[in-house]
């Protein structure tokens, strides 16, 4: 239902594949998926937003399995269909257990009716939060 | 600003101050945030939403520390002013460094994103991330 | 703070003085309020949006009072202050007491709550469900 | 399409069953939707997310068809397809007309333009609006 | 799947009939999309609704193309399915190239990011920047 | 009110006083606006995001004032206060008039209004919309 050509592996321009190959070689599969082929339609596109992906998603000082439940986090408060399925598989694959999945969803949860709380009744930040509660 | 009265801990009526001491208790602070004095006004509401908030923060298969960074993500992408200062604020509480606070950033950036993206082109979800990637 | 300057009664086209007028008497009050200042750089905004806001929000099938709440309960989940502020002040203006503003509340937390939830897990339409259990 | 299993009544713990059936028993019914089935994979989550529902959509200042009307509203706002449908549903069997529907929706469409345009000129909220209007 | 019955041409009021000629008309086709088969379940939402995209999306200051893609970047962050589909076809109708398409997206998407990152952050707002830079 | 601490023109390293000299030549101006000083703490999140804001944003098939009023219009469907005001400064600068604001405007509101509307109703894709209308 995409809204674009996908472009595969096959009829792909050599800078394209360059990248799909980065994407796959890592992950040590030999497909890619069909968000990086509707990119594909505009090489510079893809390579910057796979660019931007490898180094957020990169180990740092947040572990990837904690980087891919905060992308769910997003994505299900975003209602974004496409991200919640592939980034709960991507969590998955990295050692999310459904006890951490069911978790992750009840402070997903939570802060979404807290944040409505807030926000609705218009709640003034307490000098103490003020800056996220940083030494300024 | 806020659209209600805030119930001062000394107004407060006896089931909405074992709530409060409930709350001061644990962090072992002496002062109630706005928030909780806003929910005040309905006790039931304070009472309910504060057990929900509790149970769901304390230490699980998640650590109190990443619950906090992903209650931070959600605000964020929703635009809560009050709930990105004091998640932000109880998260460094708990340990987040700035450099933890830039990495949790980067990735909310990168998924609003590819959120946006993912949607915009009508992704199709792939056959492998169907249902999260779980074996059904 | 508004990104474009207010057009005031005083200097207003006459035009624009006409739906002045028409906002003004039936609230037998004599302001404007910012919202439509803002948009009176344009008068054809300005009318059009005017009239659809008279429009639906005059007594139908649903009461006034219950369509305030209602316009509540989407600011809110958009996080939209100046809506918020002034459709609870509406709301307030034709009865709304404390008690049902507490109970709106907890409505609009649980509903995003559960929005989340539902999106989270990606749940599936049940069957009785669909169509919005409308006989077709 | 859910990301975790669902979990069938026959398949159910005891704690799970009672929720089950404290979810059935008022309505009348003898199915459990898939809302229920998936947040049993996490028993504490179900019991915790039925009784808030539970508590709040019960009758109070507000009736029941309003609240699921504002249920609604929240749900076309954050554009949750499972809770579009599901609570059109209740809403249509607490007695919600065909008009009724169309005059909520107008409002919500309404609402959701105005609050675009509200922030869309950063329109600052006036002296008579703050607070919400309440008496401080 | 939508959740009110759908009203064809054929068995349409006068007063439906007039709108959906006045739709059909200037575009040179002959049939109906959904969105005003659903809105005509009450005539005074389907009038009003297209009086307003009429007026909004004619030629103006703004080219019609150009509202078109603001159109489908206002859908896109909502992630409404419906009208992210419809309006990139409209764009089409109206030349949008796959080039265009493409950087409309890569807009929307960095859009997205720095518009969490600025929300993340709580950056504030630069004196050049307030009112939108207008001159007050 | 920024949750982190902004670094100045003065206190920054090399690397991130590259990317601000990079940022401050194109537009002639002498000053850093808080956005990147925020994300200055880490220069590489300050690199990355200039490097995509840098490349997105430069004229293309679609010119830079266009480009502007579409990150106005997600910004604004956001609400995100920085980006409205600084998006709208910008477009100013890049010589967006008032008439052509309210245009936008009315477009950006319109475009919520019927992404309500569809979501709510659940309106299905017509099948010459499907694709976005592309030729498959």
């Amino acid at each position: 239902m995409a809204t674009v050509n996908l472009i595969e592996y096959e009829a792909a321009s050599p800078a394209v594949r360059q990248v799909y190959d980065d994407i796959m070689t890592p992950r040590e599969i030999n497909w890619i998926n069909n968000f990086w082929k509707v990119l594909a339609a505009q090489p510079e596109l893809l390579q910057r937003t796979w660019d931007g992906v490898k180094s957020v998603m990169a180990p740092g000082v947040l572990d990837p399995l904690t980087k891919e439940m905060i992308y769910v986090a997003v994505s299900v408060t975003n209602g974004c269909q496409y991200c919640i399925n592939s980034h709960t598989a991507a969590a998955r694959k990295r050692g999310m257990t459904e006890e951490m999945l069911s978790e992750l969803m009840a402070v997903v949860g939570i802060a979404n009716q807290t944040n409505a709380l807030a926000d609705g009744f218009q709640v003034e930040v307490d000098e103490a939060f003020q800056y996220g509660g940083r030494e300024s």
